[in-house]
């Protein structure tokens, strides 16, 4: 439980486990052979896994690895080409996509935040991507990576992998799929459509302890080629030099991290996938979309609320509507404020928001273990119950 | 066990837990107020610590906002200024911090590995950082970032603190002390003087996980302006926005750290010291010191044997010397390095090495909470007897 795995030496067992439970999830997800640490009869690949804290850790040193590979095919010395390289996301992309651009040096005026819209559901738009990419190379700079989103925090938007990374080849980007939260949902055949291009990208990070019953902190990253992040992030100083490493034959994953020292996280997602198996694993999906679905068609059935995006997975946006007439969508934001505050302070259910297209909207997700369609019921009659009171303020005080 | 504190409304307790255990520690280490969230009477001052996984990110998110404010002072549109940042450190600093200074962007060329050697036992030699330092102004350069390290992994090497930090002071220059392994130490009077000078240095960061029996991940860094940090790390979207965080009274950690989601680290910290005490716990690092001093008299008492550099610490750096006349350095660094393989191969001690000063040195490390004298006694008999049959096998090749 102490293990301390920075190279395969210091622990082999916990880098094997790593390695296989990594695989597993690939073989669970439908990702190509090439982001996989054993690929069958055929060997070893080019490509593999590790486990990392979090997303923005996948984030940054994949953004890393670019940074440098765009920094050498240009031909720069040291980092004097860096203020020419340029980052891209839509503007639905964690804040921590951003932040991880900063740390690795990208200059912000380059970080491209891509305004999305109704009109893709807040989905990047590939036409558009393209056209900023274009414009980015007119004015003489060096499209270098790409972060396409599968399942956004705000709404669950997803961002089309398959036309995210053909525009990308045009300019020879990388293209990263963070799937932080939905990506659990791909081990579903039902879902795994959200993630059809992923062949051609350059890596795919997803969290188990978001969506798959692996406690914080798991987050898996694949690479197509090892050697790509290695280049970046390898060390070996003298006292960490042992034959194992030398032999080329294992895999030391302190040098697919920012750290030196390392958790045996491979353990617990291991256990959780020799626990569940993969069919209890996909129920668990299925049942949480199920109740939010159920949540979702109540929602629907009453004409004072609004579904404000389709609802792809386990979360609904919804909102309450403008309604009597004189009501503003300034006026429903502040009802919609309003309902979740008195929500929260029940302690029977918490409501997060975010706002999309200037509004207020009240984020409904299943996602807790514990969950079950009875929660969802009660919680829908405490939302309903606190609509009909705040409404019926309102008209007092109108 | 499964909360996910990123901020401090997301889970109270784990937040305020964190910052209690950091200020009782930095109280045992007798930090600076400059350094504690909560400093007594005059509540809360600038500075403040956090929890991280590893000393490696402690190094990336103090330089990038050394980086950030060096630029910001420079007067630099964006990361124009970035080729001109230097950056410094002793070639004993650990791997890791030229493998951070890398993920943040400086260029490779302007990171300074400065030479050490025996006459200062392997410290950062003050002035010898002064006239790189200088050297560097002179040729346009801007010194960013100066680490100074207490207790190195190859030797155990202690850089001055108090004079690095007057020599920074001239260029302006952010000051980080890695204590990774030897600040455990520093919470007995006896070893405290390592640290003399921290009340004028920027950061600091030392892990329990090395030698304070805390299980890893746990890396505490302590800054004495907060802001500094928070100014290159804060995110603030929409959907984590709170009444706690707009007050300004709360902390949110993960403005002080590479990802957004953490770990409830500082239960285990908080664990640790409310079940030891500080007596305890200064009785486990003189306990470790004990072994360690014990096994040094036993290779002092062996005229087979050299101890390397002064130990400072529970590290033994030793080394079979060359006997016998016709045995040259290399003949001896063959001897230590058959000496180790064998020891090793026996599943009963295991000895990593090092390099210092070309020669190839072994370390003895005394840090198991398990290891007793018996074991320091055992492990010294079986050196005794490999190094005998080494020697009797090169007798009958000679």
């Amino acid at each position: 439980m102490n293990t301390v795995g920075f190279t395969w030496q210091a622990a082999p067992a916990a880098t094997e486990m790593e390695v296989l439970a990594l695989d597993w999830l690939a073989q669970l997800l439908r990702l190509p052979p090439s982001f996989m640490n054993h690929t069958g009869a055929a060997g070893r690949g080019t490509g593999g896994g590790v486990i990392l804290g979090t997303t923005s850790e996948a984030m940054l040193v994949t953004l890393v690895a670019a940074r440098d590979a765009a920094l050498s095919r240009s031909g720069s010395q040291g980092v004097s080409g860096l203020p020419r390289l340029a980052v891209y996301a839509a503007d639905q992309t964690h804040s921590t996509f951003f932040k991880a651009c900063r740390l690795a040096g990208f200059d912000p005026a380059n970080i491209r935040s891509i305004p999305t819209g109704p009109e893709t559901d807040y989905a990047l738009d590939p036409a558009r991507l393209l056209e900023v990419m274009q414009a980015d190379v007119d004015a003489g700079l060096v499209p270098t990576y790409v972060c396409a989103t599968v399942g956004t925090t705000s709404s669950n938007a997803v961002d089309p992998v398959g036309a995210i990374a053909d525009v990308a080849a045009v300019f020879n980007a990388w293209v990263h799929i963070d799937a932080a939260y939905a990506g659990s949902a791909c081990i579903c055949p039902e879902f795994r459509h959200h993630l059809d291009g992923v062949e051609r990208v350059d890596s795919i990070s997803m969290s188990p302890h978001k969506w798959l019953l692996t406690c914080l902190d798991c987050t898996c990253l694949w690479v197509r080629d090892t050697h790509r992040l290695t280049d970046s992030l390898e060390t070996n100083p003298e006292y960490l030099k042992n034959d194992a490493s030398e032999s080329g034959n294992v895999t030391d994953l302190k040098d697919m991290q920012v750290g030196v020292g390392r958790r045996f996280r491979g353990l617990k997602l291991w256990m959780v996938m020799r626990t569940y198996g993969s069919a209890k694993l996909q129920e668990h999906i299925r049942s949480d979309v199920a109740m939010a679905k159920m949540f979702e068609d109540a929602v629907r059935d009453d004409d004072r609320f609004e579904v404000v995006v389709p609802r792809n997975f386990a979360l609904v946006c919804f909102r309450i509507k403008p309604h009597g007439g004189c009501m503003t969508e300034e006026d429903a934001d502040e009802a919609n404020r309003e309902l979740m505050e008195r929500l929260n302070r029940t302690g029977k259910a918490y409501l997060a928001h975010t706002v999309v297209g200037d509004r207020f909207v009240l984020r409904f997700a299943v996602g807790s273990s514990l969950q079950e369609e009875r929660h969802v019921r009660s919680a829908w009659e405490l939302i309903n119950k606190t609509t009909t009171e705040i409404m019926q303020e309102q008209i007092v005080v109108e």
